[in-house]
């Protein structure tokens, strides 16, 4: 007799019924049962068919992280909260990439509403505010939350970090530094947290009497030579800055780049501050000073949210909106 | 009339079960038929059930790529090949992170047989070399494609880098450099891949008659910490090496970082190679000399090879070994 749902239900003394709701999750039997059922069947090595069981249950086991790159030392570890959590379910987690695509964004989204997936957990790319791929996962019931890089005009849960704060932060430390002439490097795509950043920005230099001018703030594309460019015609001017705010990590590692072409030395030619999760910030010639998101509770949060979701389903959650606070971590590269 | 098969079928004036086959990937119809129906199912913005369609013809339309990490650059950038390839066909690439822990690992591929995904790229896990996990899927027909870190014993294709050759080459340019006391960190437990490049080492040290020390080759756990500590304690020795090779990428940085401690100058007081394709390793103080992969185009060679195998699905593929050449890039860390 091959291994069946209907073996393990005449061992276990269970109705065949109990144990296939064991498999998809179902609310209508204990956690007790539940355990008893998947044990026994990691016992025997008996895999369910989870497309036969989600065409009823439409439990996949699987949740999607959708993200926009994992080069970027804040995804690799946020990736790693996320798991944690996951695997505290019994949940495979599945990570796709977006590469700063919204039209590829749009398509990997579009295909979990069909119950790929049990719920979704996202960063979103750089562009248009368009998040009718988003609405319609959410008029489907299939839980999602944003974490980190957001979607304000949607209504699902967020987990955020303090952005316009530690924009502000950023900013308020290289003016105490001695700088007087701060650049802020955005990415050049609408992105919330870009803007939330830029505005803390703003708002230090108008606080310490410093003129905010449209030239320093510099918009730099996904393409990397690009960027490059944008960054060296920036560090070539006549009136170049002396301070530099990096709004994402790999524009830190552009402008240090940049600086080791054109001669310049950090921190004594320029100053260098970045929003960056890199545990090698401290190896880098000079140590980068960093506003560092706490990403692996990031990831842990979102996941937390997504998992309340999914045990409620279909009646509503709440959504909620947690923010969590980055450090600055002082080092070489603003002495 | 909600969109259904029926209605793309109408539509289209084909019959339902070519349309379905559309969907199903089958090679009962044209690739143009198959072309016709996928474009007017995206402009009617229909998603066929990936359950349903699978039951029938085991096609998921997902890929997996399972991979020990993502904060190692290697595979952040194979990642990137791999997808290249998949978008040509339409594939969704799902990445698994197994965290260099084999029972992870084992779950994660055992569930890929109930039809999860249609082919699975992997790099192994440290860890024992049972392989009954891989052996399964192969026995049923799920095409499997082993890239960077292999399983030797398994009869899947392969794709790898000259491991053994550059970790001759590494060692032969620290013993040019003028080094006499070169130590190797390997990881602690079983990779064929940093046992190879210990090989290459060992034989660079014979042919240039160095005396081959036990206590100079270093098994490094994959905990951090505990990996600091055996570090820290090498290079703390009064023997300590003049000389190190990183078999793996975080090796190197912890070594940095354990120099940094200690007051250690690179490369004065020691010089470091390492095995990474770290895009900032010119940034580091100082600069990484690298042995560094084509991790871009040994993800593109293993999916493409995957593709070849689910192309021909049902049908015998004789197994592949690809080698792609990995290159020494020359920086200050062994001046």
């Amino acid at each position: 007799m091959g291994i069946t749902i209907r073996k393990i239900a005449k061992d276990l003394n269970l109705a065949v019924s109990t144990v296939s709701k064991a498999f998809s999750d179902s609310h209508e039997i204990s956690a007790e049962t539940k355990r008893k059922v998947l044990d026994y069947a990691r016992k025997l090595d008996y895999v369910p068919n989870p497309y036969a069981s989600s065409l009823k249950g439409r439990r996949s086991g699987n949740i999607a992280v959708v993200l926009p790159e994992v080069a970027d030392s804040f995804f690799s570890i946020a990736i790693n909260g996320i798991e944690s959590v996951a695997q505290e379910r019994g949940y495979h987690v599945m990570v796709y990439l977006t590469h700063e695509d919204k039209g590829k964004e749009k398509s990997i989204v579009r295909d979990f509403r069909s119950g790929r997936v049990d719920g979704v957990l996202i960063s979103v790319s750089c562009g248009s505010e368009d998040i009718s791929h988003f609405q319609d996962l959410i008029s489907r019931k299939i839980p999602l939350v944003f974490f980190d890089r957001v979607s304000e005009e949607s209504s699902s849960s967020k987990v955020v970090t303090d952005d316009f704060e530690s924009g502000f932060n950023a900013t308020e430390h290289l003016i105490e530094r001695g700088c007087t002439r701060i650049a802020f490097l955005a990415m050049s795509r609408g992105l919330n947290i870009v803007d939330q950043r830029m505005s803390g920005y703003k708002k230090a230099l108008i606080i310490h009497d410093q003129e905010t001018k449209e030239e320093n703030i510099i918009s730099c594309p996904t393409d990397d030579e690009e960027s490059l460019q944008i960054i060296r015609r920036l560090m070539g001017r006549g009136d170049r800055p002396d301070g530099i705010v990096a709004s994402v990590e790999k524009l830190a590692t552009q402008t240090y780049a940049v600086c080791n072409e054109l001669d310049l030395r950090i921190p004594n030619d320029v100053k260098v501050i970045a929003f960056s999760s890199m545990q090698i910030a401290a190896l880098l010639q000079p140590p980068l000073t960093t506003i560092t998101q706490p990403a692996y509770e990031i990831g842990r949060a979102a996941a937390t949210l997504l998992f309340r979701s999914l045990l409620k389903k279909g009646t509503e959650v709440d959504a909620e909106r947690i923010v969590l606070p980055s450090v600055l971590i002082d080092r070489s590269s603003t002495r």
